[in-house]
C-alpha cells in the first residue's frame, strides 16, 4: 500500500509543474485506517509546502496517521516554517518519504528529527520516480546551475529541416504538445541567434494559462534582427541575450532600452562561454533550461559540458539532403569513442513519433 | 490451439532463412489427438516442401489429422509434385493455412481442391506473421523484382560516420549481429562505389556457415579501385557491378576477365538507372536486397521508388559535425510534405540500440 499512496503523492506533486520553480514539486497524502484523510501539494513558488497543505486539508485529526511525502520534509526556516516541526506537532505516527533531501548539507536532518520524536520513518519508496520528478531541482539546489535539456525534433535520417530550410512540422501533434509541456515546466528556453534569424520563433508556451519560459538567445556577435518576434516584450515574457564584448555598443543600448536583458560574457573560441552563461543564469534563479538548438549551439553546449539530458523526438520520415541541417553540427567528434553517450536511455512512442531520451552524465541528479 | 500450432509451424519455417531463396520459407506441423505427430520445413532451394517433409516425418498414420502450414500448399508441378495432392492422398481431415498463395494467378486453387475432397480448411491463422515472414517472396513472385531493404546504422543525431570518416562502430554488438542475420537471409547486398572507396568493406556474411549475399556495387563511372576487397572472387561470393556506358571499356574487360559480373545499364540523371537495375537483378533470381548506403545511393533509391522497407539502427550517442555524413543525402526533398513516410512503423530495443523499421509503400506485400 505504501507504493499506492506514494504514487498518489507523486500525481499531486506534478500539479505544481511550472509554478514552483526554483523550488521542488512535492506532493503529500495523509492516511489513517486505510483511508486518505488529507492531501496537498506545493502549489506555487513561496506558497505553503505540500505537507502543510495536506495537514490543513485533513477531514479529521491526523494524530496517529501515516504521511506520504515525495521529498524529505524541510528542516529550515525559508519562506515558510519547517514542515518537520508541523508533522511532529500534529503527532503523526509514521512518515513515508520518497526521496531524501538532495542537498547534502541537510539530507537526513529531518529524518533524524522525526525519529528522535518517536515517529516511524520509511525512506525510498518510489525513490527513482521521486528523484526524476525533481531532477531540475536536485541539480540546481546543489550546483546553483540550471539543469539543461537538449531537445530536438528530427526525421529518421537526422534532419531538422529540408535543404530549403522548411521545418514545419517534422514531428506530429502529440510530440509538439509534449514540447509545449516542457516549455511550461522549465523556467528557461535557449536558442542560437541563427535559429532566430532562420525561423523567427516566438519561443512562448502555447498551453492556455501556461507560463512562458525566459527566452535566452545566444548571440556572440549580436546579429539579432531588431524586429525579431522574441524581442517583443510584455509582462509575461522576458528575453535575455547572451553576447560578448564583440557586440556593437549602440545595439546593446537599443536592446536594453527596449526592455531586453543583455549579458556580456567572456568568450570561448570566439563565442559566448556557455559555462559562464549557465552560472549567470543560475544566479538569476533559472533552474532549468530547454535548449532547442540549432546544430552549432547544440554542439558547443555538448562540448562545453553544460547538457544534462537529451530528448530526441524522431519522426518516421526521410527528408534526405547533403545540405539539410542536422541537430548537432559544429566540428563534431573526430573518433567514435569520443562521442557523447547517453545513459539511462528510454524510448517511448508519442503519437506517430518516437521519443528517445537519456542523460549525458552517468548517475544523473 | 490453432494459434499455438501455427506458431510452431512459423518457427520451423524460419529455419529455412537464407537457404530457400527465391522460394518461400514454409513450415508445417501435423497434429492428431492433440499431439504433434510430424513436422517439417522447406530446407533448401529445390528441396522437398514443408508439407512433404512433415508427412514423411510422421510417427503414425496421418489419416484424420490436422495439418498446419504457414503458406497455402502448392498446386503445380515445379521442382516437386503438388503438395495439395499429397495431403489429399494421405487423407488428412483438416488443413489450417497461415497465408494464401500471394500469386494472384494461383491463390485459393489448392484451398478449393482440398474442399472439393471433403477436407476442412481454415485460412488466415497468424496471417500477418506468415505474410511478414515471406515479404521478400511475396513481392518477388508477383513483380519479379527484388524486395529492397534500406538499412542504416546511425547515431542519435543522424550521422553514419564522424567528420573524419570513422564509422566503426556506431551501433553495438547485438545490432551488428542482427545485420549479419539480414545478410544471411537476403540474396543480395547493395552499396555505392563511394562506400567501397571509403570503407573497403568485404560485404560478406560473418555468421559461421552463413551464406554470402551477392554483392552489388552501383558505380556509374566505374571508379572502383581494382584492389577493392569486394572484388576478391571465390566460389561462395559473387560480385556484380552496375555501371553505365560511361565506364571505360578496358576496365570493364579487366573486371569481367577476373570473374566479376559487369552490367551496363541506361542512365537516369547521369547515374545508373536503379529501376532498370532492379529488373535486371530480378532476372538473375535475386529476390531480396539489403541496401547499405551511403547517402547518395540511398537518396537515389528512395527517389527512384525501389525501396520497400527501411530499417534504422539508432545508437544513443551523439557524434555531431556539419561535415559528418548522414544516411540519406543527395538533394533531399524541398518540402516536408514531399518526404518519404514510413508505414507500419515498429520500434524495438536491440542491445544498447533502437531499431526503427517501416515500409515505404502502404500495405506492403
Amino acid at each position: 500500500m505504501d507504493v499506492f499512496y506514494m504514487k498518489k503523492a507523486l500525481e499531486l506533486a506534478r500539479k505544481g509543474a511550472g509554478k514552483v520553480n526554483p523550488n521542488p514539486m512535492v506532493g503529500a497524502v495523509i492516511v489513517k485506517d486505510d483511508e486518505i484523510i488529507g492531501e496537498g501539494f506545493h502549489e506555487f513558488y513561496g506558497g505553503p509546502h505540500a505537507e502543510v497543505n495536506a495537514l490543513s486539508s485533513a477531514v479529521e485529526s491526523v494524530e496517529g496517521s501515516t504521511v506520504y511525502v515525495t521529498l524529505e520534509p524541510c528542516h529550515h526556516y525559508g519562506k515558510t516554517p519547517p514542515c518537520v516541526d508541523a508533522l511532529i506537532r500534529n503527532k503523526v505516527a509514521r512518515v513515508v518519504i520518497g526521496q531524501k533531501d538532495p542537498n547534502p548539507l541537510v539530507a537526513g536532518k529531518s529524518i533524524s528529527k522525526l525519529l528522535e520524536h518517536g515517529i516511524e520513518v520509511e525512506v525510498g519508496i518510489l525513490e527513482e520516480e521521486c528523484k526524476k520528478l525533481n531532477e531540475v531541482f536536485n541539480k540546481f539546489i546543489v550546483t546553483k546551475e540550471p539543469f539543461i535539456v537538449l531537445k530536438s525534433a528530427i526525421s529518421l535520417d537526422g534532419k531538422i529541416a529540408t535543404h530549403t530550410g522548411e521545418s514545419k512540422w517534422i514531428t506530429g501533434k502529440e510530440a509538439r504538445e509534449e514540447v509545449q509541456e516542457l516549455r511550461n515546466s522549465l523556467s528557461g528556453i535557449m536558442v542560437g541567434v541563427d535559429t532566430v534569424i532562420m525561423d523567427n520563433p516566438l519561443l512562448t508556451c502555447r498551453i492556455p494559462n501556461g507560463r512562458n519560459p525566459k527566452r535566452i538567445i545566444v548571440d556572440s556577435n549580436l546579429r539579432i534582427p531588431l524586429d525579431s518576434k522574441v524581442l517583443e516584450v510584455n509582462e509575461d515574457s522576458h528575453c535575455i541575450i547572451a553576447t560578448t564584448q564583440k557586440a556593437p555598443k549602440e545595439k546593446v543600448d537599443i536592446l536594453r532600452n527596449s526592455g531586453v536583458e543583455v549579458i556580456i560574457l567572456p568568450e570561448n573560441d570566439g563565442k559566448v562561454s556557455l559555462k559562464n552563461l549557465v552560472v549567470e543564469l543560475g544566479r538569476k534563479n533559472i533552474d532549468g533550461i530547454l535548449l532547442e538548438g540549432g546544430g552549432t549551439l547544440n554542439y558547443s553546449a555538448l562540448k562545453e559540458g553544460i547538457i544534462d539530458k537529451v530528448q530526441y523526438y524522431i519522426s518516421p520520415k526521410i527528408i534526405g539532403g547533403k545540405d539539410a541541417k542536422t541537430s548537432v553540427e559544429g566540428d563534431g567528434v573526430n573518433r567514435i569513442e569520443e562521442c557523447f553517450r547517453l545513459n539511462e536511455v528510454t524510448t517511448k512512442v508519442i503519437g506517430e513519433d518516437i521519443l528517445v531520451e537519456g542523460y549525458i552524465k552517468e548517475g544523473g541528479y
